[in-house]
C-alpha cells in the first residue's frame, strides 16, 4: 500500500476472487518496484488516498471466472502494467494501453480494472483473455527475472525503439541508464543497430549496459552529452534516441541528439514535463514518436527471445527482496542504491 | 522585392552571371507566391532589410559554371524551395533541407545561398547540380504549372503523408485547405489512403480536394470539426493527420483527431505556435513527424508521375498573373481571393 510521500507498508488485504466472468485470480511468483512507483514515492505525483501499489507481476493462475478461454489454473502468466481486452479497435491497432474497455492495477473494481496490484500475493486479473500471456510450460525458475521484464521494462525499451524505428545498421543514441533505458540498448541490438551509444554516470549500470550491447558509453551530459555523441556519429547525430527519463533535461538532450529526420522514441513518463519545441523540431526534422508502451502487443515476440535465450533482460534486477521489505525496495531504488528491486511474495 | 507588411515593389536588379563553378543561371518561366511568403508579408515575420523573394520557380538553365554536370544551357528545370548540395550526409540521408552547405533564395550571395529569388526574370543557382532537376526534355506548356508545384507545396504535401506514415488502406484527415493541404490530399491518394477527410470551409477548395481524391469534406473546425470526423471513423480517429497550416488551433485539432498510436505529420510553418503538449502524447502514443519539407529528394519520383499525367497538382493555381502585378499577386491570396497565384515574368 501506498499512503503518500515515502510511505509504503505492507498490510493484509482480503484474498481476491473471481468478480466477473473475465477475470482471473493469480498468485504472484515476482514482482518489482518500478521507476515511475518512484513518482507517487517521491511526492512528485500526488497520492490522493492509500491504494495498492507495483504493476508488474508474474504468477501462477489459481481460479478463472466462466468466460475466461485462454488461461487456465497451473498456467504460469505474465501480466503487463496495462489491462486490456485484446478485442477493441486500439488492441487491434497494437495499441492496447489506449483499450476502450481497460485499465489499471491497484485503480478499483470496475470489470476493466483492479483493485488488486502487483506488490502482493495475490491479484485479481481483469479482462484475463486480452491482458495475460502464459509461457508454453512452467518456466525455469532461473528465468522468472527475465520473465518479469516482459511485464514493462523490456516491452517499454523496445517501444522506444520501435517508435524511433531502429533497424539495421541504426545507429542508436539511449538517453536514461534505469531499468528502461538498459532494456533499450538490449532491444535496440536485438533490432540490428549497428552502434549504440548508452548515456551513463554509473560503472555499475555502464557494465550492464556493455552487456546488453552498448558500444559506446558517454558519461557526460546535456551540451557536453550530445557533443560526445556528435563526436562518435561523425558529428552528425543519431538516427534514433531512446528517450527513457522523462524530464526536460533528457527530452532536450536527445532532440539534441537526433540527426536531422531523425526520430526520438521516448517512452519516459514525463514528469510534469515540458512541451516539445516545435519550431526547432520543424527545422531539423526531428521527429517524435512514443509514448506508454503497449507491451502487451510486443510480449509474444519477447517471450520466444526470453525463452529460447536470445535476450537476457533479467539483469537489472540487482536486488531481491522479500514482499515483506517492500519500503526498503522502494528506498533502495529512490537513493540508487539498486538499478531495480525485485520482489518475492 | 519585400520592404516590409504589405509592400511588394517590382524593381529593376542587375542580371545574375556565374559567381562560383557550380552556379547555373536560370531564365525563370514561371514562379508564384507561397503561403508561407504570407508571414513576412503580413508582418507576422519582421523583414529586417529589403531583399528579393520568392522560392518556387521553374524555368531554363541559361548559364552554367565550369563545376557543373547534370544540368546544361537550355535544359528545362525545377529549382526546389531550398538549396542543397546532394553530397553532404543530411542529403545522402534525404534532408536536404539541412544540407551543410546548402542556403536559401534571396539570402545572400554566399555559394550556398542566392541573392535572387524566384519572383524575376532570372536567378543565380548555387551548387545546381545538387539543387537542380531537369524534365527529361522540353515539356509541354500546359503542364508547368503543376511542374511549378514540386517546387514546394507538392513535394511539401507530399513530406506530410509520407511523415505520417500514408499507406495502403490508410485514414487519414488532411487540415489546412491552401496549396499545401491540397497537394497532401492528393499525395495521400496517391500513396494509397483508402480514406481522406478534406477539412475546408470554401466550396471552392472543396472541390479541388474532392477532384484530387478526398472522400469526405468536413466544414466545423476546433472540437466540433474532431467531433466530425471521429464519427466519419468509427468514433476513434485516423491513422494519419496531414498538417498543413502551422497554428496552435490546427495542431491541436491534429492532435485531437488522430488516433491512439496514430500519427501528426506537420509541414504547417509553426507561425510563432505553441510547444507540443507532451503528457497527452504520451497518454494516447500519438506521433508528430515532418517539418520544413525536404522536396528535392521527393522531385525525381513526382515528376515522373506529372510527366506520365497520374497526378495533376497544377490545379491548386486558380489565378495567373504578369510578373509585373507581383503586389497583387500577394494581395489576392492574403485575402483569400486566390488559393495559389502563379506568375510569369
Amino acid at each position: 500500500m501506498i499512503y503518500g510521500p515515502r510511505d509504503i507498508r505492507l498490510e493484509e488485504v482480503p484474498d481476491p476472487a473471481v468478480r466477473y466472468p473475465t477475470d482471473a485470480v493469480v498468485r504472484v511468483v515476482a514482482s518489482c518496484v518500478c521507476g515511475s512507483d518512484l513518482w507517487p514515492y517521491r511526492g512528485v505525483r500526488p497520492t490522493d488516498e492509500p491504494h495498492r501499489i507495483g504493476h508488474e507481476f508474474v504468477g501462477v493462475v489459481e481460479e478463472v471466472g466462466a468466460g475466461v478461454r485462454t488461461v487456465k489454473p497451473g498456467d504460469f502468466v505474465i501480466a503487463p502494467f496495462a489491462i486490456s481486452d485484446g478485442t477493441c479497435p486500439h488492441c487491434r491497432n497494437g495499441i492496447t494501453t489506449s483499450c476502450q474497455n481497460g485499465g489499471w492495477w491497484g485503480a478499483g473494481d470496475e470489470p476493466g480494472s483492479s483493485g488488486d496490484a502487483g506488490q502482493g500475493e495475490r491479484v485479481r486479473v481483469p479482462l484475463a483473455d486480452g491482458t495475460l500471456v502464459a509461457t508454453p510450460e512452467q518456466p525455469d525458475p532461473a528465468l522468472v527475472p527475465s520473465l518479469l521484464t516482459l511485464s514493462d521494462v523490456m516491452g517499454t525499451g523496445h517501444h522506444a525503439a520501435v517508435s524511433a524505428g531502429v533497424t539495421k545498421g541504426s545507429t542508436v543514441v539511449v538517453v536514461g541508464d534505469g531499468a528502461v533505458g538498459l532494456c533499450a540498448v538490449l532491444a535496440a541490438g536485438r533490432l540490428g543497430a549497428e552502434r549504440i551509444i548508452a548515456m551513463s554516470r554509473h560503472a555499475d549500470r555502464q557494465a550492464v549496459a556493455r552487456a546488453f550491447g552498448a558500444t559506446d558509453i558517454v558519461a557526460e551530459r546535456g551540451e557536453e552529452g550530445v557533443a560526445s555523441v556528435k563526436d562518435l556519429l561523425g558529428g552528425i547525430g543519431a538516427d534514433a534516441v531512446l528517450e527513457c527519463v522523462g524530464t526536460k533535461e533528457s527530452m532536450e538532450q536527445s532532440l539534441n541528439s537526433a540527426r536531422p529526420g531523425g526520430y526520438v522514441g521516448y517512452v519516459g513518463v514525463p514528469a510534469g514535463g515540458p512541451e516539445l519545441p516545435i519550431e526547432k523540431m520543424f527545422g531539423s526534422n526531428v521527429n517524435v514518436a512514443g509514448g506508454v508502451a503497449p507491451v502487451r502487443t510486443y510480449l509474444p515476440e519477447l517471450l520466444t527471445d526470453v525463452l529460447n535465450g536470445t535476450i537476457d533482460p533479467g539483469r537489472v534486477f540487482d536486488l531481491e527482496l522479500p514482499l515483506d521489505q517492500v519500503a526498503e525496495a522502494y528506498a533502495a531504488m529512490d537513493e540508487r542504491r539498486a538499478i531495480k528491486t525485485l520482489l518475492r511474495p
